[in-house]
């Protein structure tokens, strides 16, 4: 016997395909997981199968739901002419938490990378001209991550974009609130120099 | 909606949930398992179900095994008069890797800990005792680990078998085969010094 049981073994290749988890990290978890209880380990591989099976995207936005269509997408509370573009379901997250904003998203679900091979067809870029398109929107607010790529596919879309009588926007970029400006790189420092903002005074 | 759908959370706790995964990472496999197909998705629901169900105590020697009695406690080939004690059911592995050791084995789960509350019945030694005080055993291999715990362990059980006539051996201590001595610690070389043996030239 130079292996471990076959189930055993097989669940450690499962837990080892997943991204970030090698073969002795596999091997803790799958350990781990035989410590539990039936009921845990049971109640484990239900919620894959529920999350799997119960998850779609948003018919409108593209964001994970349960539903057609999003929560968001439904209210009649939120600003539907205005689109909050996004690169990933976390980043939705992240802008509700402000709970400033009270538009809709569009969830790209990536960014356009010629390194890894992401080109405009592998992101929802198609959907959400069809809603620029369609519905009547004022306003896009392109909020990719401020890196190199999230830059590129912000610069990409709003080009897409022209043709359409909409107003495309991007995140303000400046100093974090609370930082201070020994700690702030200077790219970060450029961009808040140049999008200065006038002090008014009452 | 500050949240994920709930199907979508409870999976991140669930993967939360499972040791030195943090928050995020729990996030970034959820996601990722979303990414998989239905198809793959249910193969790792299943293949926790299986092991979960499958596993379970060797009566003889506490390895993990699908049967009543692990294929190494079954086997004839096998010399049952020896029993190595390592503590965890990868140890067995790498032993049964250097193809030299033909005996039996004793997974103990465990190694005593007062640190962390682990106590004599908490590991598998009372199975141990068992076995020597019932089969036709010769020797005792003590193969915890060369550390704090693994030692104090190795002691413990050791003492607790001096009623027995069976002979307590433990692992050499030593430099490892290939390693050189500018780079062995100490205490490794001290303990070297200690067990060193007749040469024998022809």
């Amino acid at each position: 016997m130079a292996n471990f049981p076959s189930t055993l073994e097989t669940l450690i290749d499962k837990f080892a395909s997943l991204p970030g988890i090698g073969k002795k990290s596999a091997q803790r978890l799958a350990f781990f997981m035989l410590t539990r209880s039936d009921e845990e380990a049971d109640a484990f591989a239900a919620a894959i199968t529920a999350a799997k099976h119960s998850i779609r995207f948003c018919s409108v936005c593209q964001n994970l739901t349960e539903n057609e269509i999003c929560p968001i997408c439904a209210s009649d509370r939120r600003d539907h002419s205005v689109i909050c573009v996004v690169s990933e379901p976390r980043d939705v997250l992240s802008i509700e938490r402000g709970r400033e904003y009270n538009g809709t998203y569009h969830v790209l679900h990536g960014v356009l990378s010629p390194m890894t091979h992401v080109g405009p067809d592998d992101i929802r870029i198609r959907e959400l001209l069809e809603r620029v398109a369609k519905e009547d929107i004022q306003e896009v607010i392109m909020a990719t991550n401020p890196d190199t790529e999230g830059e590129a596919t912000a610069l990409y879309i709003s080009r897409l974009l022209r043709p359409f009588k909409v107003r495309v926007t991007r995140l303000a970029y400046g100093i974090p609130v609370g930082s201070n400006l020994e700690f702030t790189d200077n790219a970060t420092l450029n961009r808040a120099m140049e999008g200065r903002t006038e002090m008014l005074p009452d």
